[in-house]
């Protein structure tokens, strides 16, 4: 090879890698970084299917993410089968030209996807320490040729600069996990005290408005956000003493007053956070009860003044405060809690809110009756 | 140059950058990033010194964080000024070869950190948007060289592959500090009841318990966990009537036992949890009340069956409430709750844990008085 060609093919590289280590600028959640960097290093090895297999110790499998049209269907592989089982407990990689003559290969798997594999290289991902976990793996190397030693050396590389990447990612998605479930854990230490249905309550409030954000047309992002903080409309109970929140009888007009006050609470507690996620839960908490006609609590905030997701909370809370029993009503059906929401857009509800609640009306009778089979009183 | 030479140079590049990137694994603190970033790019240009500057926007400055020994003692400048001012505001790199002779070079940095600078290479480190939020500096090549065109395309390309670390790193900050505050919101929650200096309280018992622990010998992350769970200790209140958490006059045999529950409840609302910080904290609302003789409650456990975070709690527990006045009790000096607690080594306290406390007598008493200063009442 001529001079110039080697030294261009070296200085390619060494751009590719560079272009390779940008890209995965500001990416920190764990699904689309696996799926970036399977998309990328397939273009670069050459490869026909390009895969990142994680381990998952307590469940004892090997796991994908898939991407099948709008569904995230997550291929699970049992530890300790197959190619990729092999690289996990050897922590070594390997290369075979020709899978079906191999007895480690797992036809399964591609009856499964209904890929037809020829030929494999996988390289194991391994941890600060050394421990292995995770797999990448390339499928079918292009134009019918096999992968050599320099593609193994290339997948290598990428696969130790992706590791980095991919457990920062898993470090992110944990802490995410234990912010969420900190929410989660707020809002039923608010309601402790009313110790009927909380943990049903508070999910159906998060489902119902995920479902009916979806149908606003939010952005992922946003439904995501709405779904984790609405359980924490009612927070501001805390404030409300025993003899007003307990009490089982009808609430004087003094009793009603202070009982309305939960909203402020609510706002007192949350607002100011640097948390966008508690910053959104005030909104909601202080705006839930707002009427889109301006009759609402606690400040007779009118239409686009309220908070959008403190629209679509109202309807959600609306909707499984009908659906179970009281002390003072009966249990309503979804079909005449539906009926009333439809009717109140405009007076009660933003007339978009409800439109949305219409799109949504399906799913949210599953989630209706989801929550009905489970047995009341739970928490 | 013979063409081993070059090949051999761009190959060794290529060698560096993949060093590079494998060294950035798994930092997702900000901290220590930024540190391990700047001692890498300094050995790599062959520079005396390197930093990175983050743009703080709401504060309108640009701050590094310095390692001092023990304390962190970050370097603020003003955004706006000087050469790194000036690659900030134009988003584009400067090299300088003799800064005493350049206007927009502030002599006053130097004054400042004692380093007598001569030539400076600065590139601005820009998000995915393009948005430049922060500067990559080395400044005085070795060996009385000035920086070329070659250590700026070096530095460049080190920086757009740190843009993408320290991007991540931010971001899991905020969520870092978002988790945090929601835990401190959650212990405000519980006791938003119960009306008195519960923020000034809460503080307290986080850096109390920071404190001993600290003295206990316990690492940087566990001492801030302790820290962080702590104030959760009596969350369990929330489920407590307000005829017994609220009643001033003392307490009868049955209410009293019924205000011991709160930490069973404390166990109910926490255990279970993904999040390690949540775990840690059920471990300490649980048994933040058992002595080290074993006549504690709910448990009665003895010595070692106490965690030890909780044993740590125990102590900085009674402190704030021995030195706070109650309905029942005035406030006790500092010097006379130090007896008390010194004094219950090996029966009501674990005594290694007493032995820490003593040993962080001076920063407890800064604390304490920093705690009285505050008005009480506030929260």
């Amino acid at each position: 090879m001529a001079r110039t060609a080697v030294v261009d093919r070296v200085e390619k590289r060494y751009q590719m890698l560079v272009r390779f280590g940008q890209k995965l600028h500001g990416v920190v959640r764990l699904r689309p970084l696996l799926t970036l960097l399977a998309d990328e290093v397939r273009r670069i090895v050459g490869a026909a299917r390009c895969s990142i297999f994680l381990v998952d110790e307590a469940r004892r499998e090997l796991w994908t993410p898939v991407a099948q049209g709008l569904d995230a269907r997550d291929l699970h592989l049992p530890l300790g089968q197959g190619l990729i089982g092999h690289v996990v407990a050897a922590g070594a990689a390997v290369r075979v030209a020709d899978v079906y003559r191999d007895p480690r290969f797992n036809p399964a798997v591609d009856r499964h996807t209904g890929f037809k594999t020829r030929n494999v290289m996988a390289v194991p991902l391994k941890d600060r320490s050394g421990r292995t976990f995770g797999v990448f793996q390339a499928l079918n190397k292009r134009q019918g040729l096999d992968f050599d030693a320099e593609d193994e050396g290339l997948l290598r590389i990428l696969a130790g600069l992706a590791a980095a990447a991919v457990e920062s990612a898993r470090l992110y998605e944990e802490l995410r996990d234990s912010h969420v479930e900190t929410i989660q854990r707020l809002a039923r230490t608010a309601e402790y005290r009313d110790a009927k249905d909380t943990a049903a309550h508070l999910r159906s409030i998060g489902r119902y408005s995920r479902l009916i954000a979806r149908g606003f047309g939010l952005s992922d992002g946003e439904v995501e956000s709405i779904e984790c903080a609405s359980p924490l409309h009612d927070i501001g109970k805390v404030g409300i003493r025993d003899a007003v929140l307990l009490k089982t009888g009808p609430l004087t007009a003094a009793e009603t007053s202070e009982m309305r006050r939960h909203t402020s609470f609510g706002w007192e507690i949350l607002s100011e956070a640097k948390s966008p996620l508690l910053r959104l839960a005030a909104e909601i908490a202080w705006a839930h009860h707002e009427r889109f006609d301006g009759r609402g609590y606690p400040r007779g905030l009118k239409g686009g003044k309220i908070p959008p997701a403190a629209r679509i909370v109202a309807v959600a809370d609306v909707l499984d405060a009908l659906t179970v029993e009281r002390a003072y009503k009966r249990a309503w059906g979804f079909e005449e809690s539906a009926r009333y929401i439809l009717n109140e857009g405009g007076r009660q509800f933003d007339p978009k809110v409800v439109a949305a609640f219409r799109r949504a009306l399906e799913p949210l009778r599953q989630a209706w009756k989801e929550r009905r089979s489970r047995a009341p009183g739970s928490r």
